[in-house]
């Protein structure tokens, strides 16, 4: 029942605050055999490492992970693998005024009333810095994922930021690991390079939107009716620091569809069934119909912004806060991995159940 | 790992078919000392139940529901509470034609690649009769928060309709029991009744977004970091028939705010902390705040229509179908006594929690 | 979490008292496509049935199994399949004395202390006849083993009742159904018979060893640390009714041995390796090594008999309790089907385990 | 689901391999607000660790943990709490031989024959090594234990080794920490050395049997009736490597008794019910009574001894295999604190457990 688990057979808990000694993640149930080595899973913390860009927060954080168990000769060996990453740039007199005030939009108040003591330093374990941990587990599942289910593509990438929206007219996949918010829109890169550094520049920050897809599938993934594959993706994305909301395909728009709009009709292809559309988001009833499934999400502006906020200190007394820490503009550039790690984690999750539940069986279809 | 169960320490498995001798719920973990009748239950599955009006299915079912177990003498004794709903209203005649053809946007294709075998009366365990067993263990939920937390208030209602949406403005909970959609906006009860009649006629539907808010939780109540209140709330509606997205407080539109509009600046009232707005539905770090928490999902449109759409049978043919049996041209009307239940669910899970945790210790402020 | 459920992946939660309306087991995770009817499980009910003869209490109850979901046109789907035993024989009466006084060696004042509450009827949830839902779902973890794995075969039987012992040199698998005492020795039955009618008729009663042999179990079937077979295996057993001790092997029995002497020499045979013995009763490092399984419990005498016991009542005043229920001289007698059904519900579940974990992978050898 | 983890609320995941960089628990679920520092763990590591007298392995670690995370000046935070411990000694050249050749009652072929890859480097995850991580646990769960139950209290202790008992009418608390066996009975130290040299000096080894006792656990902690807690006890001590069999107060002999001999007879004394005597070992229907929790289990003899052993290589070739490391001649004597540590977690999993149940009512008697 840990509740900094996630996942049933891959099963994953995170450990470890902002401005502790080390943070990271027991990956537990990952399958025998995979080949893993640290440079695996650094590829994609170096992804999500901060101060690589002007858009992301300055701290600078080596971030460079180590396997303390559960691999020999570099492959797993089925025990459980523990990912340390050490914290190297803790500056803990950055966050000095924290210590007795309540950051508005941050976990700070609430931590403090439900436990009655809190790590104050850089958030402590409602730190985005947590994030980091997820991303080295979702190494771990990414490279199980080649293992056993080697067609699988998962891919984030920003959608909209602020009242920026990509053009999706101009979708390319290549694109996104060319410009420095993972979009997929050549065309939208310097519009949005302009927006941010005003905002930067300002002291202000802004919201979010990301999207994952799935890509390669195989259908029957997935289960009713609690453990369904949409309820454990838009559970993985929710658990993620200042998300809002999360949708699968059609999304909250489905709220506004007639029937006949939103049904995607069915045909047989060469290869099994074909889809006329994807409003579903490539899964019905908590199981994956074989099209690419996609999840997105809204972040919410970064708290800490230079504006003065009122709030209380732990005296209950009124006071006002700024932030002046090393922070993102917008927190949800950085989400883009931690989304794909999630998502990665929740597919290699429910694959490997299903091998429990139906040990692959699938009925014929023609 | 049951993948039919939600809940940590208040766990309910739910079991049934749409058209098999009876459903119900397994709820374990009820603290002991609850009063609990089956009245107690029977008032809410009564809210959810069929055939009560033109605008859901009049398919008629009596929904008693029958305690087998865990109540004594008028009391729950902490032991497992078995609920059962006879199904009486099968007429398996109906649903003929769907035993070799997929219904588009219905999970029969899933579960049939996944299982290779499928119970295709009313969709089985797809169906929507499921959630009847959900809104009895609801019952059970909302009689142990009376006893535990009897502060708790919580109410589900429906925002918005296709493309109607309630005015704010008019809202007014006492509304919210008085007509047909549970919408706390008695102005606009004519306009949807209107349109839902021209849909049915129609033989068309149309999707829905409905709302809960819980009222009257302590602060406190939730866990980072995966086990997060806001993530259990959205997996609990995500799991929901036809539900394709979930928001928390300010949900996707935090995407579109800035650092200064987003945030909920704190001051101290008379009984503790006090926001100046309430962006975040509620929690903040997957823990409460003590203001009113709020979700809100978004339900697909019945994908059970009169107008043909294509498909493929069992031996992959090409074929048209047409739902003809007794369906809702709008199945977001009954989901909403159902999200009421599974919040019911969820809030209770994490004050017990909670209790566990902390031992209900609180950080004092002021 | 839930505390009355067992099993990781094959997950059954028991529920009802011994005079509730009904009682019965809610299994999920089994398999889809596997045979199974009413009369399947009924087969191990009769096992267990009270009143099949003198030596086993009196209570007559038809144990009649029904099957109330998951199964469809004869086979599962995959969905939690729900069996309920209706409660026929309840005579109330014969319990009111206990309403006020705890019975020593029964749960009825740990009851009470924990939950301020009890069903004293027959001892409500703490009543041996919980177990008639622990076979019935083990006759689903049969017929699921036979789909996936048909060469299991799980064998439950008595070596020890008093001071009685088997003879194992007279050990027959066939003698085993033939006698009321599920005893593999012939030469014994009369004498235990003698023995037993002795006890029952002095209105008292005596402890029994139970073992159960897995045979047919693949190597490579279950995990470290904490899941392994054994461990899970001996959490099984003692959590049967009246259980004092569990065993693996050469069980207690190890303490007195040395290394020379416990050590099962391997060497190759035709069809992989074979032992030179098996004390390590099938398993090491909690995984099966393909040899038989043994596992062996002992059951404590019935606390019920008809010399008076002082205890105190609910007011605390001291007081004398004689328990002139129906109740079996040797309880031991009857926990063999239900050992039998938890090794099988064990087995089975390590088994799906084992291709979520491995795929089915083996390390060769030769 | 994660099968190297224990507790329900009290959850512990172990991780690390004999001969890896570093082995630790990662504990989540303990309160918030527990004093905790290194220093006290490390005294219960030290009680366990290795080349501290010649009756244990030679094998010299430091055993020296480090609180990753969860801790917060001196207090831990509610989060997640990381213990490591660096594994200093490898000396890996020791374990060349056991790469090929499997070693009869280790997990060496289990292992393979399951994942196909195996560390095996001092028996890699199987090692008796991985204990220190739970001792490490085990002095968190102490720790929380002084904060929310200050009177339990928990001793292990070893009653036999081969055909070596402790006098009972000796037990000694105090004499416990004073000698290398962890008896209770000063007159048996010198005979128990001398028989354990002879076994050192012949190559040969032994098993034992450890007893645990808690003290001051108050009645109602515990529950029906697959978490209970001698099901969960039992569990915990089967899981400890080389354990072949645990018992319950009377245990094993409880098949021998009549009903009389066995019931503990209950009056009122002026705390509460008073037992008189404790062959339930403090535990009925899964219940404490408040009574002495007593549980035992047996040892088997290590397997590493100098008696060349037949064996097979990976190739399947006959082979003999001499284990030349550094052993223990009984592995029993480091069993004592891990015994301890394991209780320790599993009556404060309870008594946590118990506060979410039930809030801690309890039935009031008298």
């Amino acid at each position: 029942m840990s509740l900094n688990s996630y996942g049933h057979v891959f099963r994953v808990t995170t450990w470890g605050e902002s401005h502790g000694p080390a943070l990271g993640a027991t990956v537990d149930g990952c399958p025998p055999g995979v080949r893993l080595a640290e440079a695996d899973i650094q590829t994609w913390l170096d992804k999500r490492k901060p101060g690589q860009n002007k858009y992301t927060t300055q701290r600078r954080e080596a971030d460079e992970v180590e396997i303390l168990s559960g691999v020999f000769e570099g492959r797993t060996t089925g025990t459980p693998i523990q990912l340390m990453i050490r914290n190297t740039d803790q500056r803990s007199k950055d966050y000095g005024d924290i210590a007795e005030k309540f950051r508005p939009g941050h976990a700070d108040i609430t931590y403090w009333q439900k436990y009655g003591i809190r790590d104050y330093r850089g958030g402590g374990r409602s730190s985005a810095r947590e994030t980091a941990a997820r991303v080295a587990a979702g190494g771990v599942a990414r490279a199980a994922l080649a293992h056993v289910a080697p067609d699988v593509r998962i891919t984030g990438y920003m959608v909209a930021m602020g009242d920026k929206d990509i053009d999706r007219a101009r979708f390319d996949w290549d694109e996104i690991g060319r410009n420095p918010f993972w979009i997929p829109d050549a065309g939208s890169v310097e519009l949005w390079a302009d927006y941010l550094d005003a905002l930067r520049k300002s002291g202000s920050s802004v919201g979010a939107m990301i999207e994952v897809t799935v890509r390669g599938c195989p259908p029957g993934i997935g289960a009713p009716v609690y453990g369904k594959l949409d309820t454990d993706l838009a559970a993985a994305m929710m658990s993620i620091n200042a998300v809002k909301g999360v949708e699968i395909g059609e999304g909250m728009a489905a709220a506004r569809l007639r029937g006949e709009e939103n049904a995607d009709e069915i045909s047989m292809g060469p290869d099994g069934p074909v889809y006329s559309s994807n409003h579903s988001g490539g899964i019905l009833g908590g199981i994956s119909t074989g099209q690419d499934i996609v999840v997105r999400f809204a972040v919410k502006p970064t708290s800490s912004i230079l504006t003065p906020r009122k709030t209380i200190t732990k005296a209950g007394e009124a006071a006002e806060i700024i932030t002046k820490g090393r922070h993102d503009p917008c927190v949800g550039i950085r989400a883009v991995p931690v989304a794909e790690a999630m998502a990665a984690a929740v597919v290699l999750d429910h694959i490997l159940l299903d091998r429990a539940q139906t040990g692959g069986v699938r009925g014929p279809i023609g």
